[in-house]
């Protein structure tokens, strides 16, 4: 099989510890032939990782003009990530770009004005799209069994620690992306929030900085009006740690608690039942899905644009509610 | 030791089901000398449930006119507590009223006026004023447990099925108080809040009417910013079930959760305690509450107006909140 050549630019935490092990395990669809970082010491850490060892070069300019790769992928900062895809595009390589796009949706309409002005493959890597168990929250809702979903509860609060790896980046300790951590790890939630739900039309929100060294605004509590009708809460907090986080849609007939990953609860009037689901490694599904856009045509709908740009158009709307102290309209920032 | 004598002016659900059983263990304290309703028939099935057996008058005004009691004990529709209160008060007694303490903030700053300008006591029966467990977790929060309180998250979603006692009175399936079950219900959560919390500064909220014959609006999120600059989701309905109602207090150090009114868990760096509280009848402490303030001019403090009409203004906040799209600050309705 016809394998990808792939140049990584960036070679942070998401490249060590998300993609590259989901790439290993999918050895026979793609090589990593070439490496990128502003730090040319990590990229070789990194490429030392890597068996064949791929090429490291001296700066994002040498990887494109290298020849040694057929798609990029970019794990670069949060708001190098428009400036870098557009380059990555003008010389004509297909993207794949871990989420978000943007720092905000000014830099996310960038980005979707690069997408649409290219004919290559602009693919946003949201690995929450490639978890199989919102998809069948999805189907049981739409099976009718928990009635008219009706209320969302999904509550995300997880300390992220003084020691904690993401915490300890340069670029996220003095965030240049909306919210910091907010958004950086909310746009997650709010890709499987919609996966579920479907679009969120207004959120009103509040926030507020529980731990200086996040650097941003670390806790937010936001109400969802969603196009269906139905209402929801998400509560997000990387300063404050809990037990329980409850994550359940609520309909009229019935209820789906969504436990772990692999695990869903539904609970309706003829009792509860417990759906167990495999498990999985998303980002290895994520390089799959864009293995078949590449090389098989298949439709851009998991890494697609204007889904990523939506989930951060929530997040954002969820920032703007709080320092405004009114209701937002997603629409409005698209 | 002396007794109170008690008229009861409404004879429904909160007379015979909360009041009488509570009067019942305190028959050292109180005797229920006089009943009045709108309805004499329903006055004589809970005279015949009393003993000695009451008086059955036939108006409130007969009640107030009978010399047969101290203390008139008002039981009726929310709507009507304002006029009923006053009436008391026009003829010298002291008065308990149940919750809420009217339909709206309006009728609700009426009390405020008839209590003000009246030497006699005012007391509004609040159950929640006298659950142990909120205290306790206030008191675990100022010992410093769980560092500095920042989130609240307290979930009452509680379906209130189309036989329920409640749903099937008649002034409840078409209310006059503002919101339905969300102020007659939602009054009480506000008291727990605020106990634990301390009061809420501003409000914003969306809400959703799921079951019609509910009468009014039945499921409302809304989310508090506190005094103390803790912020917090209340959600509530009455439309809607679930199986697990998430109540904590998310500091930064660790948290309480609210598991029932008899047990707290306490989380914290050193791991989990269970805090097991005695079993007891709200409304049995809250009439002996009411005698210590009848007999031994003990403060009004559990029974305060005042503190009633902040739970009620909470509640109006968030439905005028939701109405407008806009943060309410709690302040301005009272």
């Amino acid at each position: 099989m016809k394998k990808i050549r792939l140049g990584i630019v960036g070679t942070g935490i998401a490249a060590r510890d998300l993609h590259l092990p989901a790439l290993k395990q999918l050895s026979d669809k793609f090589q990593i032939t070439a490496l990128a970082s502003r730090t040319r010491s990590k990229a070789e850490k990194l490429a030392d990782m890597i068996e064949p060892r791929p090429k490291v070069l001296d700066s994002y300019d040498d990887l494109l003009k290298s020849n040694l790769v057929d798609v990029i992928d970019i794990t670069v900062p949060i708001h190098l990530n428009p400036e870098f895809i557009q380059r990555a595009l003008n010389y004509g390589y297909d993207v794949i770009c871990e989420k978000p796009l943007g720092a905000n949706m000014k830099q996310a309409r960038q980005v979707l004005s690069s997408a649409k002005n290219s004919d290559r493959i602009v693919y946003i890597a949201e690995n929450f799209r490639h978890i199989k168990a919102f998809k069948k929250t999805r189907e049981l809702i739409e099976s009718d069994k928990i009635g008219d979903p009706s209320l969302l509860v999904w509550h995300e609060v997880n300390l992220a620690g003084k020691d904690a790896k993401y915490v300890n980046t340069n670029w996220r300790k003095d965030p240049k992306h909306i919210g910091g951590f907010i958004s950086d790890g909310g746009v997650h939630h709010i890709a499987a929030i919609r996966q579920i739900m479907g679009d969120v039309k207004s959120v009103t929100a509040i926030q507020k900085t529980v731990r200086s060294y996040l650097g941003s605004t670390d806790t937010l509590t936001a109400n969802f009006v969603f196009e269906s009708g139905a209402i929801g809460n998400y509560t997000v907090s990387f300063g404050l740690n809990t037990k329980y986080n409850p994550k359940k849609v609520i309909g009229t007939k019935g209820e789906i608690a969504f436990e772990t990953n692999e695990r869903l609860i539904l609970n309706v009037n003829e009792g509860e039942s417990i759906i167990d689901l495999p498990e999985e490694n998303s980002y290895k599904n994520e390089f799959d899905d864009f293995f078949d856009v590449y090389m098989e045509n298949k439709d851009n709908n998991l890494g697609n644009v204007f889904e990523a740009a939506k989930d951060l158009a929530v997040i954002e709307a969820a920032i703007l509610s709080a320092k405004s102290s009114r209701e937002i309209d997603v629409k409005d920032l698209l």
